[in-house]
């Protein structure tokens, strides 16, 4: 492309670059890509529902990758049956060699990759409610969910991720001119400052958030001057692969590799995950998935950025309303049926029962409460079934159905859901178990999935003291407080920072734990085992290259 | 002390935090500290070297610290005679306990630290003149170097680090009022942002610059919040002890626990630094000294940051005048007898010979040219001590001179060192070896101390070549340059800075490769094996720390 077509594409983009890295100071609410379906043109959703289906049983050929090897598996969680999409399949040495060959991305101006790479996030945008579809029948989130997860707040995340990177890249300047005074004369040096690429990324998604936890090291990479692999989870393809196909459009256009970004693609039964992350030629790594898996890619002595898993905690103290803040668990934890990486699993209630408005609860009453808001929730007819949505896949509900008592009692359990519009849509209801702080063995451990323990505690310090201790041991991603005393939510608050966990205090109505908002909530902290790095804190971007100083004497 | 007395500490030192945050970006000379002891008051100069002399074979009080054991065995290279000082000696669990009850550091404001930190520099300078002599009779660094290493230069790299924590922890705002429009209402939340210390820090010296490579590391961890245990090389204690020791003042005299800021101490035969190391109290270290050591610490899981061994080149292609170029290399490597980490190894002419403004040199020319050099500058009555100063310690002198021909051929070697100031010096003038690129057994290694390989090969290109892979393999922390070809300069830095090296390009007069100043070079860039870390790029303090965002609701 000629330069004139570049100075207009970073010009083009320039005022909403700028925004970006100043609401990244502000931390106020900003957002480029307002969230509801409504606030886009309904012609594309009329015609998305129709592209995606044209997608099934067909080969993926947006990416114009010649391949020999096309594979696929993705099965629908509301249909239960395959979509039957495959898509190119390049082996290692292919991908890395394309990824190694175009390096020349990392000498691109700062300002001209963060042109590409939002023009990149406007044709994402134009393709939202095609992503949403996708989502939906690889993840089983609802519409909504699929929707703004997957759109406008993993659009949010990218954007986020590519001013912060620019950010950083613009820190120092070009070139100075360097005089030192040295008393009978001046010593002159021409010195520069680059900001040299680690080289070849692998991003590996999960199956349950395909491009929100994606985006953000891909775009992260990218901005930085890394050439990209994204391997995504083998049961959650299409949606990436839609977005890596626009930023490959738009890099052609701009006159660049495409190979800039790839698609790796694999199957549960041959995977290629290790294989790429250990090969030499990879120097950073995302990672979003379980700990295990996530623990050997930290353990590669690469450059590694994960989120892992993780078990929440609510800590209940005391309300002015329990039914408030009844309603406002039991959303977070049915939400996606538990799904989320930031979804609560264990509410610590002392034995003493909760000081409410209305005199004490006792822990039965709370855990009651508890437990009619969630049946509320399932039996919705309108909220139920779009608040679950549907379960990712069969191991989830296997660990749920198959777990026994978990040592405690099953106060909420094989709730039937209805899903009018998916009649063979994989469900799961959650489980509550009612127990005490002793049964650690079942409740300090991750069930990933819709599954809340109500766990009895000596005393409201013994519940912080416990949500900390997990934190630090098993990782926490959120952790959601109630508490009308001052003082006693600074003890919380204090405690769980220093287990590296934000809290979130006293949130009800349209407040919800689960969701961390770009350009204002950092996601995962990387000071706890749930991960080891934070969307988007200047570390995310800074361990991606290199700074350089070089002197020049004429 | 009361908090009139924090806010007048805190302006007193508002405009130079200031000035120091700004010359971070800007990278233009700066420096509040200067460098000549000229510029210092002539009573410090004179009452210092009394001062040293009664801190020998004393007890080193001024940490007011209770032990029951004390430890020393300092031995002057200049005199070969131990310093006889002893310091007090707890054990690591003491030390660690000390930390750890010193941790409400971690809440003090990030304004109330930089200012007590800055006013620990304040103190510092007062004592450069008793600082210069102890470095000189640990390191056997020349009195000027002494002064200005541990001195001015050492003060610039901690207020550097300083401001750079400081810029971070206030790269986002204490709070925020996020107002998210929902349609029919508006979601508020209020939000809190806290940079929480990730926990004890230790920094590891080393006996060459026991100062200048400690204080980065010490004063990052201070100012992000972390209590810092600092343990010494055996060899080179006094110098850093003094600095501690008025950090310990200053800390105590605004109210805080001295015990923010520790000597640990151990000798050559009872080492303790694995065991602090490995402590699980210990979150956070910066290290410098040999690879091996230095791997063992990278490979411990936590967060660190290390300065190891590296072998730098010179690329000799092209000169004006291979004198200046001679005399420029020849200063280079014979400063602190080649003991600097930032000092040339290995300098690389094609078999060719170089191009020069007198016509072609051939390769023998140019060896000799530097080897006339080295013995000008060796043999100088006025700058040949001061220049070289003395050898740290034995093993440096037997690796050179009981290591053979390093299968070569020595042009220079067992040149007498003349010190009519301390006729007792361990000295050693370098050894300059000639070989040929296929040798690359021997200059292929590290050989710290004053050694010089000056090794023909097959082309300019391949000079190059050999450069870059010895900085990917074992580490480069500089790069010196002569060419007069503009294109082949730009291949030199571009081949370079991928392997993650900077290039001092035509360096001469008083411009020299091994020097880094603080505000503008970045000292070590991370990239490759030579080091994890730079003095001091941004990531040099956010590792040192994790943000977390609450937030609330009412």
């Amino acid at each position: 492309m000629s330069s004139t077509d570049k100075m207009d594409l970073m010009s083009k983009h320039r005022e909403l670059l700028n925004q970006a890295v100043e609401a990244l100071s502000t931390r106020a609410f900003w957002t480029p890509f307002p969230e509801h379906p409504k606030a886009y043109p309904a012609e594309a959703a009329d015609t998305a529902q129709a592209a995606f289906g044209k997608m099934l049983s067909e080969r993926f050929n947006e990416l114009q990758v010649e391949a020999s090897d096309w594979i696929g598996e993705e099965v629908s969680p509301y249909w239960q049956t395959g979509l039957g999409i495959s898509y190119p399949a390049p082996n290692t040495d292919e991908l890395i060699a394309r990824a190694e060959a175009a390096s020349a991305w990392g000498s691109v101006s700062a300002d001209e990759r963060a042109a590409i790479l939002i023009e990149s996030l406007k044709r994402v945008e134009a393709r939202y409610f095609e992503i949403a579809y996708a989502t939906m029948h690889t993840t089983g989130q609802s519409f909504l969910m699929a929707f703004q997860a997957s759109g406008p707040h993993a659009n949010d995340r990218a954007l986020e991720a590519i001013a912060m990177g620019y950010s950083e890249l613009k820190r120092f300047p070009d070139s100075v001119e360097w005089v030192k005074p040295m008393g009978k004369f001046d010593l002159h040096l021409h010195k520069t400052f680059t900001a040299i690429p680690k080289g070849t990324a692998l991003v590996i998604g999960c199956s349950t958030f395909p491009t929100w936890n994606t985006v953000p090291g891909m775009y992260a990479s990218l901005i930085t001057g890394n050439p990209v692999i994204v391997k995504p989870h083998p049961k959650a393809i299409l949606p990436i692969a839609i977005v890596i196909a626009e930023l490959r459009n738009v890099l052609r256009e701009n006159g660049h590799d495409a190979n800039i970004v790839q698609l790796a693609v694999d199957t549960l039964k041959n995977p290629i995950t290790k294989e790429l992350a250990a090969n030499n030629a990879i120097k950073l790594i995302d990672y979003t998935g379980g700990s295990v898996f996530g623990e050997y890619i930290e353990s590669l002595g690469k450059t590694t950025f994960t989120e892992k898993s993780g078990v929440n905690s609510v800590i209940l103290d005391s309300a002015a309303d329990i039914h408030s803040v009844a309603q406002n668990i039991a959303f977070a934890t049915s939400l996606y049926s538990g799904q989320m990486c930031t979804a609560p699993q264990n509410v610590f209630v002392p034995a003493e029962g909760i000081k409410t408005d209305n005199g004490m609860l006792s822990f039965d009453e709370v855990a009651d409460a508890i437990a009619q808001a969630v049946k509320g929730i399932v039996e919705h007819p309108k909220m139920g079934a779009g608040t679950l949505g549907s379960i990712q896949n069969d191991q989830t509900i296997k660990r749920i159905q198959s777990g026994g008592d978990f040592g405690g009692e099953r106060i909420l359990a094989d709730l039937p859901v209805v899903n009018p519009e998916f009649e063979h849509a994989r469900t799961c209801a959650p489980t509550l178990i009612k127990t005490d702080e002793a049964n650690r063995d079942a409740y300090g451990n991750e069930f990933f999935g819709p599954i809340v323990f109500v766990v009895k505690t000596a005393s409201r310090e013994r519940s912080v003291e416990l949500a900390a201790e997990l934190a630090m041991v098993k990782g926490a991603i959120t952790c959601s407080a109630y508490c009308t005393d001052p003082d006693f939510q600074k003890r919380i608050v204090s405690k769980m920072n220093r287990a590296f966990t934000p809290v979130s205090m006293n949130f009800s109505g349209a407040a919800f734990v689960n969701q961390h908002a770009a350009f204002s909530d950092l996601h995962v902290t990387g000071g706890n085992p749930a991960g080891n790095a934070s969307f988007t804190n200047p570390e995310y971007v800074n361990k991606r290259f290199v700074w350089i100083g070089n002197r020049f004497m004429n």
